[in-house]
């Protein structure tokens, strides 16, 4: 059997069967860091009602965005989430900001691919609705935070803060 | 009026009237870096198979999310994509892969918001086939290279390989 | 905490926790009242064929709108549906058709607004199909009927014969 | 034929073929009504935050839902819409929130499904967040305002102020 | 350069690039048969409601899975359908419906998969609603009858009633 | 009661109630075969980088195929599927591939029109990358190989080699 759980050797890819798993209540965090620059960044902070609007987009389509996970994502499972919830905090040097999301479900699969799929599509988001201030807006270190709940026990950046920087 | 072209003072968010611009050929091309680690990259690496399989399925949900691209961002215009191109690189020393992904159309705005959501949801999708192996891969550098055709003219990142690594 | 279920004080919009909640049967009924105006409505009945064609359309349009709920209205848990059903009374004096859908499910949330997702849906889809033959028809008192199998108990609109006129 | 375009007398529906109609810019705007109650209107107005949050969360889905129009009228064309604009008012004595949806194209067919469905897609939201606080929402008087582009000149309803009360 | 028009040597697959394509009408009409068996068969011509019923929701199905074709087929491009039209025809030997879709638009490439799409759906809409009564349906004979309006001129199956039949 | 399942009679269509339907672990393999023609057929066995991009492009969309049938078949049920698996086998004599669909869940439904639209949605796909190549490819056979689970007992094809090929 190949390492890769969605490959089954010269048979090509497929969803795997998680009829014998258990389901569980399970929980993943996820995040990202959007650099916006010094433009785009201190037009956001500096106008309270824009940044109200940007953030609360985002947070919509990052909710939104977790329930379409599986069907973006080829060989997800689809899933019932039973909550999403994203917060924002601004670093006012890195002219950044940084996205996390967390994803909770009972289900016999996890839901990291749903947290991260939140957070890309609110980073997408913040970039669409400040990219007439920017061109050069970046989206980074996307990643797992943490996960609770699978067979395989929790999963949790040790250091997070020792990550490179995006 | 707003510097953010999406928001609209006191009356909050709103989809840009374009139907004053002109149609025109219009191109963007983004990139994205999934850094993978040693075991997973690897893993890759070793297995044509499972190569080939990771990246199609990664090329083709990258073009079937460029597809979507209207339906995820909240304020972004539906357009008729005429084409969509993803190409990968492997980098054996950062063992990362990174995604570019090409998008054309003949419209009336631009399409880097599709050419970024093509990038990411590949990116998504190397990471949903390869997270049973690591679950510390990093989704990095997701950004604009170059968009052609507009009424603003060209934008082309001038350095990119000085872009700090994602 | 805000009295609005899907806020969070300063934190903004959020799909709400239904991890702790005991998943039970759960039924929701919804109407909504389509005016259509003398020549559209006679136009309607007159043509036996006609009626039923239009009639059909709706109801298969108001079942695959009741599915498509957890997509629309952003915050809505996506949910399972055991069962839609949708009916029509149509008024002669009024002009008017009367409709109701009854959604079934067993699950940890409700199904009201899948209930009035249905018949908006349905309600748009008579609009839409008789839209040729007047421009001032009117969709009106889409409300929730009845609700039972949730932890607050029953709900029953008391005297609905007595609502005001949508 | 059917004075209803959509029908096809014993051919069925249909979706009609708009090939020969020349392509023009179009606008519609349409209107619905959310009639909250005194408690849910009240405890909307007293809390800022809360009423940034809904009614922008409305804005959002009624932008989203114009754009899903041709996916949930079963016999709408496929639309690329070229702006969409939702607004609010709020009636202090009727307790209720008035929705107006501008939607603009260039096509050959016209907009008025997409206006109506922002609105109905927006009121739905604007129901889901209040409907902890009071079972008894309705929305009404969902309606066509005024229509512009199309070979059959412009409409407009001549007295809105003196329609009937949804 | 591959002979497969979406495939691009070793680097894999890609949605062609249609911008150099002039826009013309096009035209194309697809065919399937479903062969229910004579207890199916019967139970629908017998009951003049239920026939209407089915036939309905699979013409309805037809044409909105028209609508997804660049949803559903990877490498599709997303095309502005300007109308679709299906029909039935039954044969009572035969114990089959045979369901016939005609797709028109005008646009850079054609439609044969937006009608190969339509009269699939509408196939397994009737397969269904009547797999209650036979689980030996079988659907059959999904082709391209003919094809107008594109560079490479008109395409018309030659002597359809010579084709081997489902 | 009407023999057709999803008809209520003069009530129309309904998606009918499966809430006192006990949840069991539910099988489907659903089966179709596209016949290529020798020139299609030999362009792909002749370049195996070709088909496998071909077969991987098929395998992915009938996954997601599958996924999509609660949206695409007006009155089936939506599901979570546990998973999907499509292999694939070319019949050199006759220019065909042969698709076979294998669908699991847990649920109080079957999945038969899962596994009906994953091979149907698969085959779809390999024509459209084929097309290029041969307008006279066609699509057969679709039908049901066997379904376990339910609370009718198992079904299987009793001879699947007599039946009559497609």
């Amino acid at each position: 059997m190949s390492q890769f759980s969605h490959l089954n050797g010269n048979e090509g890819v497929q969803m795997v069967d998680i009829t014998e798993k258990t389901p569980t209540v399970r929980t993943a965090v996820a995040q990202s860091v959007v650099f916006l620059g010094s433009d785009a960044f201190r037009a956001l902070i500096n106008d309270e009602v824009a940044k109200g609007d940007v953030l609360t987009s985002a947070q919509l389509a990052g909710i939104m965005g977790a329930k379409e996970t599986g069907r973006l994502i080829p060989l997800c499972h689809p899933i019932l989430i039973n909550s999403v919830n994203l917060s924002f905090s601004l670093d006012e040097e890195a002219f950044s900001v940084t996205i996390k999301a967390t994803v909770n479900t009972h289900a016999n699969t996890g839901v990291e691919m749903e947290a991260l799929t939140a957070v890309s599509v609110a980073s997408l988001t913040i970039y669409d609705m400040c990219k007439s201030i920017s061109k050069a807006i970046r989206i980074t270190n996307i990643k797992l935070i943490s996960k609770e709940g699978g067979v395989h026990g929790s999963y949790s950046v040790s250091h997070p803060h020792k990550q490179p920087r995006g």
